[in-house]
């Protein structure tokens, strides 16, 4: 059970209930998931983070698809069960096929091992990386 | 300084100068990074995670830049320095601009953010979001 | 289920049940929370556990509540689920109101965003931010 | 060296300029720490992450330094380097004693060894942890 | 519920099931964990596990139990549930007494403590501890 | 630099000399590390600190070798760099050779990978797993 009471929809306060609504009519759905009803709570929290992440993972130089597959991967990095299963359903949703499920697993998994190896060994940083790209 | 001395080229046993000359030639370049020069001191495990990543980060259902960017990701979800430096130098050898380094900062950004809100609220998964896809 | 038997009070040994009671007489109930019955399969680690915790979690510097939500704040970033529960409880029967509970999931979400920003770009140290402040 | 060119105040752009200059008027300072140098590289990351600090980070329910303390705890929790040295020095410039910074890192260690301790005998979580307060 | 179907051994195609035969061979048991069973969706990456798992913990210069021990503490590190649950039970199965089970998590969990000590002070690495040993 | 000041041998009140010369009469050494150093700004954590670590770290049903190199890789998965350098010599001082050490990295970064794939999948745990052993 979570640690504050779920917000439903029938009893959210009008700020609270602005918010589910362009949650819904964004997603084209009629429905909210745990999360939001969590963040409710705290009013202003989840205004401010309903608007950023519509910012953040909306199309740019990335498209949503490449950015819901890297947020999978970082709730996988910090094991956040919760999160591997919506953004895993999301990213389904976007398109991310089995044979592509399976790939970003396995990039996830070596990463995760080779980050430990390079710190085990102490690793330098070679000067080829050092810095930023000069034009 | 590293934990384990870093094997330079011109010092490279033949079983590990086998595995410096592939991955030479599979770059296009003439140098050796200081990961490959501490893993050499394990030659077993360094033509085994080499012939890994080659084959993880290669091309499949999702493209090579793409699984550079998803190991960017993990990296800075695992505060790799090294990793850091060396993958997003890869990245933008790939092909990742200014605008997408940014965009994927943010996602990770938020995606770090959120994965830590959902943990404190203790939120339940919705059903809609259990298990794998029905076909 | 956990990977030792919970140890009950009525089947603790002398050594167990010693602190089992002084965890109840300091916090005033009658009951033991789970950790501790799992603890109690290892009787030194629990009465070294329980009698630093008493210490380092009791009145000092900082007060007894702001402890306890640096506490929850720890084990929020380390994903610890049960540590979430119990010491969001503790915090909240110690005084954190709601308005604090949602600040301090606020101000955590930012910090595991920033730092993970921060490791993102390399960000090198300010020298007005090295080492100790000279008196 | 970081990964992107550190802006300095003198090449600012308007947008980054202007939220320079909020920062230096916000903190009476006429200096700009590297962190922020960095995220000038991507300008709105810049504005909305300043903002949203100055929100998160002021006065409400808990008070600007417990906030310090807790953000401090966070970077800790997560090993950023960066972090740890400016959090800290920003923690006792709200007034952070030696004796407080002592207890703020015992603290901190507790609650990381506890986690795991946890974590490692899969310790249940008791009734009466589960759910939020009722009135 | 995972995120994949668990693929069970009389629905396995050949590939998977001569993976699970070979399993079930090395351990002498007649039922395959649900690791292997949600795994078995990308048969490379189960393969290449499954031979990578029994070359890593087999015999070497360290004996199966304390390589056992070393991966049961790197998941409780990781806060891996699963990985806790399974690997516990396979280093009692090769050994492990409940006097070791406590000295492992004693050491883990001081270990984890201490880590975010030494973060927490920035502390300078000794020239002593620097670089491989000199031979 | 350190956000503490190093508490050199000679200016160490008498509760702190009397901790260093404990470390160094049980180490057989002339000198301190700077974790020491660090830590005795807080004389009370650093008094505690070290009784424990002799206890935990000390011969039991496990030996000193196997709790050194537990350490190191709960401080490789943690990524706490001095932590490496200095328990990675520690256990080298105890009699870990090269071969071992290659092993020890290598199963720290095979457990590193399979938490997370582990996780991604969201893998139930078994009924077998479930649970103290039954006598």
């Amino acid at each position: 059970m979570p640690t504050v009471p779920l917000i439903e929809i029938e009893d959210a306060p009008p700020e609270v209930r602005a918010v589910y609504d362009d949650i819904m009519a964004t997603r084209g759905v009629d429905w909210i998931n745990n999360f939001w009803k969590a963040l409710a709570n705290h009013p202003q929290l989840l205004a401010e983070t309903w608007s950023r992440l519509k910012q953040v993972m909306g199309p740019g130089a990335l498209d949503p698809l490449t950015k819901e597959m890297i947020y999978v991967a970082v709730s996988i990095a910090n094991g956040c069960d919760y999160c591997i299963a919506s953004h895993t359903a999301a990213a389904r949703a976007k398109g991310m096929g089995e044979a592509a499920h399976g790939e970003l697993i396995a990039v996830v998994g070596l990463a995760a091992q080779l980050n430990r190896v390079v710190q085990a060994y102490r690793v330098p940083v070679d000067d080829v990386f050092q810095g930023p790209p000069t034009s």
